[in-house]
């Protein structure tokens, strides 16, 4: 692999690989001494465009357990804030020694450019851009709904059968983005569930469904039912109701909670609004993989920056 | 050892292994590798929700001296500065593995919620929590005195016979409640001397005895002075003289300095206004324990983390 | 070697010996591990008092390489910044145990007062001071025009009988300056060229030509032409002209790029202002050695800090 960019590219076959080797990853942090010896003497840069400090030492913690040395280049009030462009800046990540960029920036395709321009060799990693993608919530994702599912029993499946429903800002969220591509991959069955101001309003090229009504999607009883959060920081009054509004019509609360069947996950990407698009019961409900979605986002980092740094390169500058 | 939340708590045995280990961890600092394999593989976060780049920096180099990967999350910036409860932070923290949480909060009791909530296991180290208490500091201040009292024959030993002053700001400052609880665990004997409206109004269960004039305490041979850091940011005009009324009246200045016994020491916690609560030359002077005090509080960071990460833990929340 | 404050007192044999180590360093990071232990167990404080990105994470990364710990202290919202002295900040670092301090500070010779206050032993580099020097820098360009010239020939060789041309705002260079010293001492002949108003009023020290005209300054043929980044932050009208001015006199575009000769090189400290100081054209053809210098400073950074740290010392407070 040579560069994770997105899922809506990854191959079922690619996407399998990360999904073994995190449990691979996985397997190592049980053991008394966490640090593998496997990155030593590359670097990992993380840079970040936006702050996102859960993502970045989600990205440190990863890199660091493998013995990398890792470099976090908050680009606010540095030389890129002063107009520096992206060219600059990689070129001179690059000729610094970078072995693998984890980028994320607030313009979508960003990590693409970076990856595809030539400007460097080194393996790039989206960690969020614009309202494009963000592939390793993805993988983390489908790691959790796999392993909640199959248990150690999980190698080399995938999500055939499976029937996740997708609830919230459907419009700005690249969470659920990469979500819908992997998922569709990996042969899960996928719903989306949001305000109508908050789809695109073109999804013909979606392999989804869309539905308006939360109830109705969780009588259905999926096997994931993942929020998204509300990015109270975006909205304006134009397309969005009032929070309280939002809590009673899109928000997962005790009823519906209870309304989910037996061996149903509820899934969040963190950070949550308790009582926003989730309340404080389903958030802490045994349901709820919220943790283990933190837990195997280190997991599955450590995957991407191993196939990254230390697996076969192919050339065709994505993951293959 | 499970967590370090304060010294009020704190045992006489605790804080003296606390103590003595940290006479191990200095004795290891002067030889030319520093660079100890203890705690390889472990990850402390230090969970800063308080700008603090000095105690900041202290735990890093003890954590990093002892192997350890540090990750420094700065609370401001972050989803948590967007409204995220400590309870998914420390949740959050927990599930990427960290083994120990420093954290500086605002709020006084915040590390005790954190640990005894049942959010994480990872062991909690109080950095200093609101007006509370800022135990390494105290921790690392009876090192200080014990060291310069009685050298390599340290280990062991309380601070039994030995007469310490505060001086400062009582009633804001968590360092001399750190040092009040900890220093009577020892055996000191303490008194306290500020302005009188710097003092808690209800002084009843504290160990001491307060006074009002720094001449007085002068005269009395103390062991050790320690002057307090004016957080002049604190301050308002109901309480507080002018800085050169309480300069003249509370500061350490030549005189007194000169009227302290041949062996008192001169303490403070820095970083110092000179000029106002200490003069250049009681802060320069060969009696001034301030640089001692930085030296010591990395080895007195060392023991905490070793004992906390490395030692046997009991389960009742607290220093055992 | 005990410091690195300045190119003006370094001298010809104590600069060789850094470009040479710097040679050695630069082999090893073709090597497929790029670790190398040799201060393991080091503590290197990057101690900024202005942000800069690009310095501080190349110094960083150097130091990784080396396998010292790494601490930053960003000056800004620290104790610093609420008054600190140096002295304090200085002692504090030191009784940390810092074995090496890389500052970048506003004022001019900040660095030299804190080598040789008698505050500390740990060994000072100056990452830039003020408008008076930046010997790193200097030295990765000296280092680059050495290396292009002579490949793999390059070791104990200086620059006799070369001629290099600097362009832009002299007046308030740091790069400059160093570059003037250095290029000077390695015996190499320069050239300044700079608006009027952008020239210190006496030049009488400065073992350098001044001229105006940047095109009879390329048909002379220097061996390398090194364009300086235009602070436009710094700049006022007084002494500025427009930027379409700057650009059209003192730019270098594609015209006077062709008239250089054939084996002249394009040098910029980085990051560029594309358009401005230099052409898109120029930065990236293939005389710009322009990432070189970013990749040649990792391997000069590691040269000094491992003459500071793991080679032998001299006590006269700067480099010998």
């Amino acid at each position: 692999m040579r560069h994770l960019l997105d899922t809506k590219t990854l191959s079922r076959d690619a996407a399998l690989r990360i999904l073994d080797v995190a449990e691979d990853m996985a397997d190592t942090q049980q053991r008394e001494v966490k640090k593998l010896p496997t990155l030593r003497g590359k670097t990992v840069v993380n840079l970040f465009f936006e702050d996102s400090t859960r993502t970045r030492i989600s990205f440190e913690a990863a890199a660091k357990r493998l013995s990398a040395d890792v470099i976090n280049f908050s680009a606010k009030g540095s030389s890129v804030s002063k107009g520096e462009s992206l060219q600059d800046t990689a070129q001179t990540l690059q000729a610094m020694g970078a072995d693998a960029v984890v980028i994320r920036h607030g313009a979508s395709g960003a990590p693409r450019t970076l990856a595809t321009s030539g400007w460097i060799t080194a393996g790039v990693v989206n960690a969020g851009d614009g309202t494009h993608e963000h592939p390793t919530q993805a993988l983390l994702d489908a790691f959790t709904i796999r392993k909640r599912r199959f248990g150690t029993d999980s190698r080399g499946r995938d999500l055939s059968g499976l029937a996740v429903t997708i609830v919230g800002d459907i419009l700005h969220s690249r969470v659920a983005r990469s979500n819908v591509w992997l998922l569709h991959t990996l042969g899960a069955t996928v719903t989306l569930v949001a305000p109508p101001t908050l789809v695109p309003q073109d999804m013909s090229a979606w392999p989804v469904r869309v539905v308006y009504d939360l109830d109705a999607a969780v009588a259905e009883a999926p096997d994931a039912l993942m929020m998204l959060r509300i990015q109270l920081e975006r909205m304006n009054a134009a397309y969005f109701p009032t929070e309280r509004e939002y809590s009673r019509r899109w928000g997962l609360d005790a009823t519906r909670l209870a309304g989910l069947a037996a061996d149903s996950i509820v899934m969040h990407p963190g950070p949550m609004n308790r009582g926003l698009e989730i309340s404080a019961d389903a958030a802490d409900s045994s349901r709820s993989t919220v943790l283990d979605q933190v837990s195997n986002g280190v997991s599955v980092r450590m995957a991407v920056l191993y196939l990254l740094l230390a697996g076969e390169r192919d050339d065709d500058g994505r993951a293959a």
